[in-house]
């Protein structure tokens, strides 16, 4: 063993390991600030249909972005986890440190999650050191349970899924939030063109 | 509510929530695949060192790179778990889906962790669709002691951390890997040389 060696190791070990590339450095490189975009709504709201369009079109305008949601959490990172209501605030409360890592790394990251209280959503928000906006896809249940895309609800009805939001389990509504996008009254289209204005608005492009 | 318009919403949901951002625009956009970088060795071989000054070089040189490690792990993400076989179970099982995640996104990630099992490494490179290169930062139990940057090592010779490794915990060194880099022999300029080398060969920049 070289001990001299040795001992550079051990203090170049101490003085240099803070060094991380900064969030500064991030956003110059990428043109944009990291972010946390959480979208919150009922099963059949349009939540993950208005991410991933909104992933795209943030994508071609030369944003670094990408969608969290249900098909790529619930199969890998929280692929332990059940919908219990102690699971749901477990698989929420990892959605949000994910959610915090990838602001941190530079992205606007579209979270896609029922996430039915408020707690649980108040706790993601505090988890991010970045921005975090809270965007509230609207529709009542009946518009919701009468699209039932997934066959969900009719599910739920006959009671083969316990605990399903709206139907055998609560969904608290934001109370403040900072956007609420109403799908009952408003096209797919007109609702993408909200969040992305409301997106290119708080985190704009500083160049292309 | 508007019929024709709940009609129009559900069969868009239907055609178009398939439509994500794909790994080779993302690799067309940043220059560069993304991958898993997979750093294991004792406590003080020099993993986190090596991965924040690795980050710096690449993020320097024009990738998107990011380094998921104990400090933004295990107060964040893997805050519930502890160091109990179990728990270091669970912990990298995270850690793998997480950066399966970031490296779907695009980024070169480096993982810093011991992680001192074969099978734990071998689900972590199962986990990810990109490709995965364990990088064996290789120190011998008696200069990662005598080195105890952090003090651990003293701690658990007094019996005050359980389950440490190397001292009363296995540590599995990989038998199979796509690097070792004898942080024994060599400087940490000359560490990270090598790793940078490794790097630029297996993942080169398209353009800067």
């Amino acid at each position: 063993m070289n001990h001299s060696r040795q001992r550079d190791a051990h203090s170049t070990n101490v003085t240099r390991v803070q060094h991380r590339v900064s969030g500064d450095m991030r956003t110059e490189r990428n043109g944009h600030a990291g972010a946390v975009l959480w979208f919150t709504g009922l099963s059949g709201a349009g939540k993950s249909t208005l991410a991933v369009q909104l992933e795209q079109r943030l994508f071609c305008d030369g944003y670094q972005v990408y969608v969290l949601d249900g098909d790529n959490l619930r199969h890998g990172l929280s692929a332990d986890l059940g919908f219990q209501p102690a699971d749901r605030e477990e698989n929420i409360r990892r959605v949000g440190e994910l959610a915090a890592l990838f602001a941190e790394a530079g992205f606007i990251v579209i979270c896609a999650f029922i996430s039915p209280y408020c707690t649980h959503r108040n706790n993601a928000r505090k988890a991010s050191g970045a921005e975090f906006h809270e965007i509230y896809i609207k529709a009542d249940l009946e518009t919701c349970e009468a699209r039932d895309t997934k066959g969900l609800y009719a599910k739920a009805r006959a009671g083969d899924i316990p605990d399903f939001t709206g139907i055998s389990a609560p969904y608290e509504a934001p109370t403040s939030c900072e956007l609420v996008v109403d799908t009952n009254r408003v096209t797919v289209e007109e609702s993408l063109a909200q969040i992305l204005a409301h997106v290119q608005h708080a985190f704009p492009l500083t160049r292309r």
